[in-house]
């Protein structure tokens, strides 16, 4: 043994140390209680019962400590991916590093969030949070955020857009990359609640909203004894203007769908391109009303043997809206269930009851299903399902929709276990689905054309790996693009119970990092990452070196919103404060480490507009700006321009001040907003 | 070499096989290039490879390596420590577990929060948040959060309470740690803003709120010209009484300080209890005016070479606010200046200029203050100031406040680098100052009663760590006890910069776990760890065994606020509805997977009563409970009974629904409310 030999080239002498030093701890360890010649040098070399001895002292197996090794990400090594989880009923989207799972930005999106001055008293944001209100008597300071979408080019994710729903008020928002800040929230016309969404396109142009409890559309009333009349289920197709960075409302529309309660959606892509899949449960159609003796939503919902798998031939819909053959809802066009029956656009599958995912593989050619009562995935063939559209192979349903023979389009069904729910996809031919009642992620191999990329026999299950505990949706790595990597399979947990120290009844949820870059190797348990706030629903994996965020804003004056200088720019010594009237407007810089002006002075009963600009182009000399008791706080980011429009309702001394620390002297940054009482003596215009 | 002998005994099966695994692998790495004899042999064991390659193929350095398993936590194994951190202008507070440096909970203070159910109608919720407003006319959605201070028992965090200010508003938090929720919110009556808060005595008698940017006391108005006469500083006592877990205003009381700007305080402990100490700056009286051509304050708060530290008799104060010497400034009972100097409760002592930070040695003897603008950092001695005092060893400043001499009181100076802030000490005799300019940690040993706990020379700088960047506050475990544990201190950076993958202009900040169990050893940075929210500014490490949080609430109908069972507590099977006029009041429970009643039907106009109980036992049966475009959200952890109130202002049919994911069945926890449009036909109340 050459244990001394330490003539490494200088090339390599990173590696070659950690090896000799893995090298000494080993043979020193294993010596130890041996006595084998060597182990005195050893000891001498002062490291070698370090790393043994803190795994000892941890209880750390040999999983552990390889798992410990594919994810601990030294200071300043950038992780490979980026997660972008929903935050669930907190209303924001969190942005995780993967593997280090450590969460690098929570971004506020439908509930304001001071840090980064969203909806405390910047315009911008306030305007983009008022346009998802249902009416401005109705303000919405939350949502429950579901599923994001990342924006993709010919099916790949391209790191420039992210949308995400609301469920809870059938809302959608539209994050820009460049800045990683909400840009705009529209609320959705015809329905007050949503859950199918949010799902791209396979190149952007429409984003998905599909629906979830049946209600009257537009937000209208009607009794419940008119459920199959009057009630009704839904899918909005969004029109994203790339240019623009916008939704175009003007350019979106949706579709009546019978009283089914759709549950996720799925865009077709390459051969199903130009097509949409919908899932539903309760085609039961129950009404609920435990409490009059009617059986519960639970089981009333779940009587049937099979629900509908909603297919939607979004060419021929975007068609039908374009020529106008819609009818208004609140003022949207809506392609009516009639209309949408004429023109053939819609069709249903039956597939096993309550599933809770459609999930398209990466070519597109066939949907994968989970019956989450059934212990099977159903597999059907977008081909054959073309097929017996083609050859009339169905009979209508109570509404008129077509349904297809279930045996004349399904592929295979694979038995995974209990409680199968959601399916991703990685770049080597399986499939990966999540086991709610199990408590596991099943790993099984795909037939068809991914037969050829594996080993195994085609459409069968190949490993099980147990998760903690309860495992809703699951996200691999660019899982949702038509070339997915692999590497990595996030297990999205509920229920961390034990996991974690108790932190209080209201436990955190859990993302379970899952190795999966090797299929002949067991699925191997990476991390566990407490999520400190709602249960994330649904995430997207992406490549990190896809993202090209702005590390200062392009220009000094920028409006975050516009994404361009803002005509209130201020720059150094323009400075002002005029007043006309009871109208105060203030032009301010800022800049490490004092704002100018530093004295403002107003009067009780005073409208105030205030402008404020940092100057800085230094990354990350970002400045806050806060008015003690006004409920304002902003965050200006280098160049950035922001405008706060408020009544001087309350006189006093209010010291205004950066909330960042932005130098050693940022105390300092201060300065006064003095507001005279209205029955003092007249104020004086002259300072 | 035993290389094969693997006949290590059972009870050290885990261990003994992690050590053949880092034996293998290092033995493997350091044979492959030089073909050792054994290799082939390694080669087949499969396992051997795979830890090096790991390492090599990830970068990782045998100092990363050390870090990894220091850090990594596997499944289900819990932190040693929980972190409670300062969420800086997010307005929250953040539990991490510390090695792992996992954010376990964020804590609604301050900000409304709809996962916790914190603000989004919930009653109990929204008169906390209330209890901070200014008046009703201005409500405060936010707060900049600065300075978490643990209950302590005799000097030791007990893990009981856990409070915070709002510097923005001048305001203190009162957190429950039996349920990690925010049990009340105090506004300051006298200051708009504040800083130097909050800070626990040894046994939580008091929590400390002091001020910072001087202005009229009472949120009145006068004009900077009367700075010196009208504008004054203020350090606030606020009682806690633990048995009610509420701050008790009516026993609370404030002291008139000098307009010099007070930055942060520290109680006195074990030798020094009964006293606090506050640094302050802009002693210089500088009023700023930059635009005017006067000096910003970030020059003209820097003139003189020494500031105050402000040495107040607490004990002697207590006795007089008791006494009833003091006067009202806005209801609250103020002592005065003059009073404060008639009664001997305030010196002066010149501290070098601008300091931030004032820390007291675990045994009360010594004070530790560092101005950020000089080198070195200076000890006090308490026993010295005593001294001083007695012997009237002082002069007046402007105020008439007796001002020490500098010489006699000053036990050391230690030089450390540029821009020291903060000091933190551990078990073994030493003390730990943030460099914010050298972006540093230093480690230096203390004298006196602690010249004993180590081999250093006293009052000597023994190590400085690099952190990246700017690090403002560092915590070490249970650092601010009379008995620190040493073993581990983060450093609370700001600026991460390159430290993490780019997500925008608004960067996350960035705590470095460091290693400082062993003083013979370097200091090891172990983790960088994001911040993805506002500054965090302070934080304090508790034993995580001290800490006994609910798993779920005590009994069913369980009031959080009040910690006692509701007089809305609803059974299963008394869920109802009732009708007075247009008031209407439901009684419902929420049990995995459905809400009784089902149904709620009432009419536009109403004003609806809504208490919620969910009669769940298990651990983490969560329910939650929304209802569209209402801006409603609740969190009823097991047991809970929440009350909302609301206007029915908009019909339609709303579908409210569980927003946990509670079971495999939790889609269809939902219920509809219908709100009848009050031109409907007469609505029937025999439903």
């Amino acid at each position: 043994m050459a244990l001394n030999n330490r003539n490494f080239g200088r090339t390599k002498a990173i590696v070659a140390f950690l090896l000799v030093l893995l090298l000494a701890v080993g043979l020193f360890a294993s010596c130890r209680d041996q006595q084998e010649p060597g182990s005195e040098q050893l000891e001498e070399s002062g490291i070698s019962s370090d790393l043994a001895a803190i795994a000892e002292a941890r209880g750390l197996t040999p999983d552990d400590v390889s798992a410990a090794l594919k994810t601990y990400t030294p200071s300043g090594t950038h992780d490979e991916y980026i997660l972008f989880a929903s935050g669930g009923h907190a209303g924001q989207v969190y942005a995780i590093g993967v593997p280090s799972m450590r969460i690098l930005k929570q971004i506020a999106v439908f509930t304001p969030e001071p840090w980064q001055g969203y909806g405390y008293g910047a315009k911008g944001s306030m305007e983009v949070l008022a346009g998802g209100y249902v009416n401005e008597d109705l303000p919405l300071t939350w949502g429950d955020t579901h599923h994001p979408a990342l924006s993709e080019t010919g099916g790949e994710y391209d790191g420039d857009w992210l949308f995400i729903n609301d469920k809870a008020n059938a809302r959608v928002a539209v994050i820009d990359l460049r800045d990683f800040e909400t840009k705009q929230i529209v609320k959705n016309p015809i329905s007050l609640s949503d859950h199918g969404g949010t799902f791209s396109t396979p190149d952007t142009e429409w984003v998905i909203e599909g629906g979830q409890y049946a209600a009257p559309l537009g937000w209208s009333y009607s009794s419940i004894e008119n459920y199959r009349d009057d009630y009704r289920g839904m899918i909005t197709l969004w029109k994203f203007d790339r240019e623009a960075g916008r939704i175009r409302p003007e350019e979106s529309f949706a579709m009546e769908l019978p009283p089914y309660w759709q549950d996720l959606c799925d865009a077709g892509k390459l051969v199903s391109d130009g097509w949409i899949f919908c899932n539903s449960f309760n085609t039961e159609m129950a009404t609920g009303g435990v409490e009059k003796g009617e059986p519960a939503f639970e089981s009333g919902a779940s009587q049937r043997d099979m629900d509908y798998l909603h297919v939607i031939n979004l060419d021929r819909a975007v068609e039908v809206a374009a020529a106008g053959n819609t009818t208004e809802v609140n003022g949207f066009p809506v392609i009516s269930l009639d209309t949408a029956l004429e023109e053939e656009l819609l069709y249903f599958v039956p597939e096993p009851k309550s599933p809770h995912g459609v999930d398209v593989t990466p070519g597109g050619e066939y949907l994968v299903i989970s019956g989450k009562l059934d212990p099977h995935t159903t597999v059907f063939s977008f081909e054959k399902i073309m097929a017996a559209i083609e050859a009339g192979d169905y009979e209508p349903d109570e509404y008129g929709v077509p349904v297809l023979n279930f045996d004349s389009v399904m592929e295979t069904q694979v038995e995974l276990g209990l409680g199968p729910l959601h399916t991703q996809f990685d770049d080597k031919g399986y499939a990966y689905t999540s086991l709610f009642l199990d408590s596991a992620v099943a790993r099984w191999s795909l037939g068809g054309p991914y037969a050829d990329l594996n080993d195994d026999p085609d459409w069968t299950l190949v490993q099980k790996t147990p998760v903690h505990y309860n495992v809703g949706h699951l996200v691999a790595a660019e899982g949702d693009t038509v070339s997915p990597d692999g590497n990595y399979l996030v297990s999205m947990n509920k229920w961390a119970v034990d996991r974690f120290a108790n932190v209080g009844p209201l436990l955190p949820q859990n993302f379970q990092l899952i190795d999966i870059a090797n299929p002949g190797a067991t699925m191997q348990l990476l991390y566990d990452m407490p999520i400190p706030d709602g249960e994330p629903h649904y995430a997207q994996i992406i490549k990190a070196d896809k993202l090209e965020p702005w590390e200062v804003y392009p220009e000094v004056g920028w409006d975050p919103i516009t994404q361009s200088v803002s005509p209130h720019a201020t720059a150094a010594g323009e400075e002002r404060i005029e007043r006309d009237g009871n109208n105060v407007e203030i032009w301010m810089t800022a800049v490490r480490s004092h704002f100018t002006p530093e004295h403002v002075e107003i009067r009780k009963g005073d409208h105030v507009t205030w402008h404020i600009t940092n100057i800085e182009r230094a990354y990350d000399a970002t400045h806050g700006f806060t008015i003690p008791a006004y409920n304002i706080n902003l965050s200006l980011e280098p160049g950035e321009t922001e405008t706060i429009e408020f009544e001087a309702t309350h006189d006093g001394v209010f010291s205004y001040y950066c909330t960042e620390f932005c130098s050693a002297l940022h105390l300092e940054m201060t300065g006064y907003l003095f507001i005279e009482p209205d029955d003092s003596q007249a104020f004086s215009e002259s300072d």
